[in-house]
């Protein structure tokens, strides 16, 4: 691990523990009771939130509310175009993940008996990937869900005062490169990181997902340590953006 | 039919022979050999042209090119969430059809031996749709093309200098609502119809697709003649913003 | 377009305007409520129509019935034997788009509050294919459909005086061939064909569905006109096939 | 099991060891290699026999040739309709079970070496369903094969003077009802048998296959013994029937 | 056929009417109502009966109980690795005959009045396979059953006092190799059999199923005879072996 | 968190940082190339290698190897019997996420040119779970593809003096329950666990895999520190057991 890597440049021009530029566009459809155009860099990902009375079969009765997500990339979101999987007739195993890893992050922030017998679908659909594609759709479907939310409540459907969000979440990839541990890593870097970690954060600093992969050389706990560091520092800046974003008038 | 069409006005306020704003965007993503966003009103549609060299096996060594097309709508596209068909695990009839009408339709102005041993798939997947998706694609899916073949002809891979387009292609609903024939249904228009018709035009004033459908009730000669009289008007505009779009600097 | 369109001979002896013989063969099967084998020439299918009682569940209680269609081909009714879609796992583009048309068309005669809440399948195998097989199934499933009418009139599931059935629905193709507009293709017309129509239309001689598409070269209005034209005088002329044969004892 | 079967009169007058009326019409399609409609009864299945120069992959230059079956019912070929496979995206297990039965007992009469590297693929589908479906099939199968086959030498596919198909097949169902053994079961009776036996049989009187289910009870090895007989007797006049189909002029 | 078979001796130095070794392990899962390993020589399968109150929907109210099987083989069961069917997404033939014959016979032998509506699915997994699994799946899925209907009682889902199994079953394949009839085959003589014969017999001595297959050479009655023979003998023991296995404390 | 965890005693009488009872059968099956039984306490998967020669398509040429992982269940291998994945026609989102874990992290330890173009499949088949199957599959697996890779070098495969297994690997379940940091959670502490990790890590104590997710209260750094503590021990012990079993002859 080198350690001063603050004299290092990344082909993008930032330094190690530098966000890309991030963006957070609310309101982005007509219809939907939530939705956010989030980029990070050339990551484009549309969040939308879909609310609707009432919950799958398994839940009712409970009182409580449910939250899930379904990720999705288009065909030509990559720089290759990849087969649908409409087409292909089955979604991956990626997919699959990805979907289950945004809709479990968000699920940690949610109260279920504050929401009620209310069901919010969050669909990420990656317009155009330039690497950190799940981490841009946490970060984005949160804010597109705090819109549903209150959307809910204004229409009604939320009921009682109790806060259905008890903290906000936001998250982000982090990497090792040549020795060197790095914020935010768009595709060129993702495809050379020794160790890639995805790390799914709360407002409050606390983690809901840490994710770390070896994908080329096993790492030692100094690494990680660096990486979370790297993590946390990157997602209280995402923190802010959410804010800034839902401070907004809609 | 109803003879004074020219006094009734729509719920959105336009002529019955009045397209809704149209917008293309190019260039819409960073990646694609071409990308356009275009806009029918309120219907938002993503067409992305990915030009590769080669062809599918069943066509190689005819020194001939291959252009083709898939459709698809994000599940928030419309106003009730709607089921991925990659989770369903096979695509709607709908979508079929929809896929099919478009390759059919770009393929009709290309040039085959022009192209080359080269193939464009255009995927047109709409981010959000107020009827008239099918006519958007289209319009939008002639200007990715052509911004494709561009790219081909700068990059090498199509050679000699024979044109490929032979004419450009637009396409626009039409309907009959109230005994009156309307031009560029959105949603709440369509659903009323009587007859619903979506036309495909070539630039030159010629018919590639002429698909009329009573949904209510019958129709008779001279309803389908004003119908296409519409069609051919809005069709004619449609070209004249295409021409405009592709006028300008990249 | 050539003029004289009355010396040209076709491959099979017939004039330009002329149908290829047509044969209704009502009670094909024992013990459906409407079977008919329908011949266009060398094209054989199978129509059955289904009654049952009840409704698909989003239609109950609405007092209206239901028709719906499918349609396939055996595995071996084209010359080369192709895969069944069973065996694929899934319904191709073309029986997906031939199954809605049918669906649309006999929908469009029946009136549905007369039907009552009674559901009508209409199942056209195609046995035998040789061009013109969706409309050699429309023209036989209004047959089969009117039987299964009777049928469920003369059992007490269609109650009250209304009469269910507005109209009758017969369909043929129309194409142009060498610049000469033809009536119903046979599959060695259909494949050299530059512009192919199919047109669905009333006993009253109106229009349901008109399909037109240009293969190999856009098409003017005066081509449509004759397209059109022919369809007309075709369909008259299977309406009184259609009527000849429910004419009979079955 | 009752001692005097001659006296028992079964629902269609016919003794228990009498076939149902059998009919077996050669050349039913235009264009295929081989056609048979076979009728047991009321049992109505198509049977056609495709021909192709070649063999699956994994026999390529094994200098032997392949056949293979797939069967199939009509959604209305019984009395209630059933789903189409091709809709429910995948093959009962029944239909895989009848298909391979089929294929087994074919190809156990042919010799591969003398077909040559050629393919005959047998599709069975069934028009109308009133028992003995699969039975009725294969007697089909051995007939639409035979005059594949007489094509194939016809066309000069296969070739050397050795004898392709070693013996003919016919089947049959056998079952037991009310303790009576029974030939040849039409739907009614089939439902009632308390043990079901079908048997394929070569032209020479030796068994291909004996697949016997008690359905109801276990049965003892003086009953096997008896429907034994039934069926050897049986097959022996389907091979008769057989025979004069292919005695006369195609 | 070899009359004098006793002399043969076969490569592992069974004599011709011999079983391989067979050991039925029960209480082999911790949880399951009933869990069997069934060994026959090398082939090794996971046998398990999962009780559960209730039945499927079509047999509600009917006061019968259901049972059912399904039949599977690790990927490694065989010597070559074979794909998974849930990876290829669909279940094969030959995986569908087994199921429903492993399920068929064990029916035979309880009465679903007196097992109430109670509901035993089988699952029979291949951990091993040399030749016999479905014959060995039935020989130890009827124990697992026998333990799972114990199970039942004992927790007081099953009532009254009626005997649930009629009957014991076992299951064994017999074979004609080089002329000989053998018992119980493993791979190596399998696939080198003439005639292959699969034979589930009841405990009384009765036949549920018996499927004779020609793999190569059609077979005669006297050869047929001389299976049943060997196979009724095989299945004799194999209920000893069943009747010493359930007397044992589990 | 409580820091006293060592006076905490488990529902099964262990200390927090104890492993379950762990047992590693080698040669579990006769065939395969590498075969292991794992057994962390009630938790039995069964892990075989399948050594094949050659790779995929894409890796063809590249003088590299293989190594790819399938995960799946029996379906009562839980304690309420779950559908077979190949009965449903797709593999769940789990089953996916554990696969592609399973392979990267034995792939993070091989040398894929020292192995050469040859592939090995882990298959690793759940034939009971009791929490902790993903870390015991992978445990397992290191084991069965050491002796697969010691088949192939001795049957000559494996060619050159180059080390193929850099480094073992182990994998153990971490947790937090009731604000107790334990190690290998059975089902009923997995339930419980506020926050659960697995944690993957070679024979050298460095990090392949650090997944931890949330599943009831975000955790903070300390509690992460005190868990990775946790499972380095642990998997430490494991290594230990991996090269005992791995010292025995086979």
């Amino acid at each position: 691990m080198t350690s001063s890597t603050d004299q290092i440049v990344r082909a993008d021009g930032r330094a190690t523990d530098q966000l890309r530029p991030v963006k957070i566009t609310r309101g982005w459809l007509d219809e939907a009771e939530g939705s956010v155009l989030v980029e990070f860099g050339r990551t484009r990902v549309l969040c939308v939130a879909s609310f609707t009375e009432g919950v799958p079969r398994w839940r009712k009765g409970s009182g409580e509310g449910w939250v899930t997500a379904e990720y999705a990339m288009l065909p030509r979101a990559t720089n290759e175009r990849s087969q649908r999987e409409s087409v292909k007739g089955k979604i991956g195993g990626r997919t699959h993940e990805i979907s289950r890893l945004i809709g479990r992050s968000l699920r940690a922030v949610v109260d279920m008996s504050a929401l009620g017998e209310n069901s919010i679908v969050l669909d990420c659909d990656v317009l155009q990937a330039d690497g950190g594609t799940r981490t841009a759709a946490i970060t984005g479907a949160y804010v597109a869900l705090a819109d549903a939310i209150a959307w809910g409540r204004r229409h009604g459907h939320i009921k009682g005062g109790k806060q259905v969000l008890a903290d906000s979440v936001a998250a982000v990839s982090v990497g090792i490169i040549d020795g060197t541990p790095m914020l935010d890593l768009p595709y060129v870097e993702d495809v050379r990181a020794e160790t890639d970690m995805n790390v799914v954060v709360t407002g409050g600093g606390k983690f809901i997902e840490v994710q770390g992969t070896a994908e080329h050389a096993p790492f030692d706990r100094a690494e990680l340590d660096a990486l979370l560091d790297l993590a946390v520092g990157g997602t209280a800046e995402l923190t802010k953006i959410q804010q800034e974003a839902l401070a907004q008038e809609l």
